[in-house]
């Protein structure tokens, strides 16, 4: 069985496939001068064209794993969130504190889903 | 292929099921009073409640991810966890510290397991 | 569908196989007394023994997720990782910080890979 990697890079792939699975690396927001709000929508629109790129879909998320670097961002996050999701396909998610690579990162959210 | 969700949620779902492998939310306790052996023991009575639901059981776990609010708490958490794991069948793991949500949460662990 | 599980102990096994995907418990320096460059390399040192012994490889992972105990230890990290993956193979990543159960561990891994 093949393993299909997508934005592959020296040091990461953004995509990897293998089975129907679909693994992200873990995304962020590219402009980290945005409060939690924004920098969790960037995220979730990082999300959005890589599950698209993969065949797969906000829908189809099987774990998401967050981490924030501040857990009173934790209600504002959960609110672009929450609008973000798809009702009745909601995903298994776990939320911790975590410093994160570069201080002005707020957010960081480990995807996987399956594809379509 | 389809994603079978249970215990689904406006935020998240408790459980999502994709090709036999079942992928729960982080689990914490739901008395946050007591000590890490007490929440420790709820965490896994969850963890055992929703893998009964989607058909599978603490013999089949394939990773658990445990978060512990204080690493002190090792030791303690392990005590209960060796109990409760089911011997020759214990499943890969890995434990590190990272502030909870709830302040009072000692313990989160994010289990992934294969359906019977 | 049976679960294959490797290096098994009372606490955790250090493989476990299931449908072609390969979960490795988190990996962790036997000498934590080198520096960061030493302590990734045996890190991924395990890593390869273990895939090797899972059927799989370093060209076959699917997500890595790596707490250091220091964030200021990412560039050296990165260096020895680098300089150990395979070229167009690379998988997804996240890396964030987490203090770890051994004071002296400065890097764990976690793997997720696929058979070969």
């Amino acid at each position: 069985m093949n393993i299909e990697r997508l934005h592959v890079g020296p040091t990461l792939s953004e995509v990897a496939i293998y089975q129907g699975t679909v693994w992200l690396a873990g995304q962020v927001a590219d402009d980290a001068s945005q409060d939690i709000g924004g920098q969790t929508a960037q995220v979730l629109a990082h999300v959005d064209r890589l599950l698209n790129d993969a065949g797969s879909d906000r829908g189809r998320i099987l774990m998401c794993q967050i981490f924030l670097a501040d857990l009173a961002d934790f209600p504002a996050m959960n609110q672009v969130w929450n609008a973000w999701v798809t009702p009745g396909q909601t995903p298994p998610r776990a939320t911790v504190q975590a410093a994160l690579a570069n201080p002005d990162w707020l957010i960081e959210m480990v995807v996987t889903a399956a594809r379509k």
